[in-house]
């Protein structure tokens, strides 16, 4: 079987995520929305406004990862640089994309089309549309990093004109493993001595407080089924052999 | 008056972030908590539980801005080696920090410390113990990197040990004026001939679709509270200019 591993990084872009002033939600959707696609995840980074911030980045990303995600900074008001960062870490101009203008030529009276509106109809020389079916003007691609817009809605929408263009590798499968009344000190034997038997798999422990005290859910991920499964079992039966009772698979 | 910009960088370390298992809510709360203390989160990114890419990420952040704030990753399982990333960031080594090992003994009967359990008293040499006034053994500084569990209620209890060890700036103030039924694209003019003239201020604006159509929260940020309120009414007289009447301040 295929154990390709194809990766991406998100790249959000924004003071008001660096302030705290807006909760970011934007990085657990497309993650959850590549890794269906067998696209992982594999770094996020958050930015500020700031132009040569964002040249980094994008340039750091893109030659590391397979794809690169940016969300936010693509809209009209002078804060909005995205596209000027993604344009100069390729070494490309932008320039405006006659499809955009076309939109909202028609969206707009021949008035309104002010220069502020026009900003969000650039895209570096060699892009291409990405499609925003929500509300506003289009989103890009060039090369290998897709540039959406910020607000989560409208960048989920832009989302789907993104994967069909994405070359998956093998999908990361998970199953979760929860033990109940039992902490991670003692836990964390026999998920060590599992996780060394499937050094293909990535094993890893994630301790809540509940009614009953403490537990963990013990997340397995991993690109072949068959072996999941044989490491879910093995993991049970090291549990039970630590006398850690009661282990269950609450996701299959 | 002092303008001095004092910045952190936030690292999340974590598999479970990166793909979109768990929401990410730290960022914004250490965002909000260093904010007030005169520190300004500059950079902020979330690097899977490997080695390398902790060892890289950390060494890149405390290079470039002054506090490093790092969560998740120091629980006592295989795959919590955000002790070992940061040791390595250094070149120095771990050791078992006495008096965590002698709050271990106070905690578990003698046959219950562990060898997981001991990799949680594990400090790099040189480092300096985090209390953790909510559950489980401290964290730890070391040079300008802070290292802190991942759990939020954790995280923030091991926060109030942090604030009083940074030397903050001047502290960034923030006003948002609100506009209701004007988009960004007629907001962009005024609100940019505004930034214009307030170099030193950043202005952003976050657009919001409400029951009476688009409209926006013009978020202006700066340390110099008078130069801020002069900017927020500079800003109004502009809206009020450009025809865009209602403008109000929303926070004080």
């Amino acid at each position: 079987m295929s154990v390709q591993r194809v990766t991406a990084a998100v790249l959000i872009v924004g003071d008001e995520i660096l302030s705290g002033r807006t909760q970011d939600i934007n990085l657990s959707a497309i993650a959850k929305f590549l890794g269906v696609l067998g696209v992982e995840v594999a770094e996020a980074r958050v930015v500020s406004d700031v132009l040569e911030d964002i040249v980094a980045a994008v340039n750091a990303l893109r030659g590391r990862w397979d794809y690169v995600i940016t969300t936010g900074g693509i809209g009209p008001t002078h804060d909005d640089i995205t596209a000027d960062g993604v344009a100069a870490a390729f070494g490309v101009k932008l320039y405006e994309h006659p499809e955009i203008i076309a939109m909202m030529e028609k969206r707009y009276a021949a008035g309104d089309l002010n220069a502020a509106r026009r900003r969000m109809a650039r895209v570096p020389d060699g892009g291409e549309l990405i499609a925003n079916p929500v509300q506003g003007p289009p989103g890009f691609m060039i090369g290998n990093v897709f540039v959406l817009a910020g607000v989560p809605s409208i960048m989920r929408g832009m989302l789907n004109d993104v994967g069909w263009r994405l070359k998956g590798g093998a999908v990361v499968l998970s199953r979760t493993v929860r033990v109940e009344k039992f902490g991670e000190g003692v836990i964390a034997a026999p998920l060590e001595a599992t996780a060394r038997a499937y050094p293909e798999m990535s094993m890893g422990s994630y301790p809540f407080f509940g009614p009953d005290g403490f537990g963990s859910n013990l997340v397995l991920r991993g690109r072949d089924e068959a072996e999941l499964e044989r490491a879910v079992g093995d993991l049970i039966a090291a549990l039970e052999g630590a006398g850690i009772t009661g282990a269950t698979l609450v996701d299959a």
